[in-house]
């Protein structure tokens, strides 16, 4: 092993001050901080730590590659996915071979349906690895409600929205508190399941959780079919106990 | 309403360095900083912010009351539990009433699965209210492992080991991901659900995941039955992807 280092370092979910001190201090020691975005798009992550910076240190941007017009089953799709994290774990690879230490910023907790995961299992089995959890972007979204989660021995579970209508009803009828991600283009699919599983009137609606303009309203009231992709849905599970 | 302010400040899984800085914020900018114990222990949130809590704050120490001898499921296990809620909600609410800001540290995420719901449902209706999300229990064991737990499309739940063994060992296969809680006594039947679901080989298991003596092993090379109450199961759904 050489004595490079890789740290993912979770940045929480948007707030700057949502950012621990143990990722201040990787930020400060890396010799290089790398950071995804969207093709282009600015980084998000890089945006939340961008007050925190140390003047003149080395960056490393990772850019999605355009895949727009490719179906997300197709193989194209995943091979040119496939071969941006081979590159961008090369790129990575070879700062670290140099003995540096890199800091993959990532939004939310690295290793909770993180990107950064897919450099890890690429680059963990050849180099030092350290991991700095972060505050999940469910997690802001329900502090930003004020919204208790969870409780006692509820079951909680995280569903995509991607999921058939009735597999979605079947499994938050099953559980006691969800979290649904991914809501975009599917919004209208899963009202229909929420009112299969009898959850409409309790399920909230945020989009941007934490940030300044964040949009938090009873799902039942919400009137149209829009939201981004990155909106989530909280079925809170808990009722005032003893 | 009162221009009192309550905050239920997140502190993080028990590592001081994982603790954010608009914790920092709240602990350096309330008048009174209030704490949960069991009975005859230190603080857990304390011991976590004491190396950053300002010289001559008040502090508001909450210990619940001993209940070792009452069954869980007891009418008068919930009283007394009740009591002890109303208690400390009424201790707090006249630091409230005072227009004192009250700062709730909690160990873990205020709103997922701990006590502070307990003072917020009592205390939100009259009062402000703040919420610092806080690094989960489970995040900082995942971290701490090294373990990419859940991505993409990932069905990701959290059981507590309380659960009969059958409807453990269907929620578990079920479940793309999984962590489970409160392990305690009840790991020989959690093994049993493990083994029934397929999952036995690929479960990891935590103890004080986030402390320095940390310890981690694949649930299947354990030995012995012996586990704490607060030991977690991570069950990792992701497997290497494009």
């Amino acid at each position: 092993m050489s004595t490079g280092r890789l740290i993912g370092v979770g940045v929480g979910p948007g707030d700057p001050e949502l950012i621990t001190l143990k990722a201040m201090r990787a930020l400060n020691e890396a010799d290089v901080i790398a950071h995804f975005a969207k093709a282009g798009r600015q980084s998000q992550s890089r945006t939340i730590v961008a007050p925190h910076l140390r003047a003149g240190v080395t960056e490393l941007p990772l850019q999605f590659p355009v895949t727009t017009e490719l179906p997300k089953c197709s193989n194209d799709y995943r091979a040119a996915i496939r071969d941006f994290y081979d590159g961008a774990a090369a790129a990575i690879a070879a700062h670290l071979s140099a003995e540096r230490a890199v800091a993959v910023i990532c939004e939310g907790d690295p290793l909770f349906y993180g990107s950064y995961m897919h450099l890890h299992a690429r680059l963990a089995p050849r180099f030092a690895t350290e991991i700095v959890a972060g505050i999940t972007g469910m997690s802001g979204c329900w502090s930003a409600a004020g919204m208790p989660i969870a409780q006692g021995d509820d079951v909680f579970t995280v569903l995509p929205a991607t999921l058939p209508e009735g597999e979605l009803a079947r499994r938050l009828a099953d559980a006691d508190a969800a979290v649904v991600m991914k809501i975009g283009r599917h919004l209208p699919k899963l009202r229909r399941a929420l009112a299969r599983s009898g959850q409409l009137d309790r399920a909230i609606y945020v989009e941007r959780g934490t940030m300044t303009d964040a949009k938090m309203i009873p799902l039942a009231t919400k009137r149209d079919d829009d939201a981004p992709y990155f909106a989530v849905v909280l079925v809170p599970g808990w009722e005032q106990r003893p």
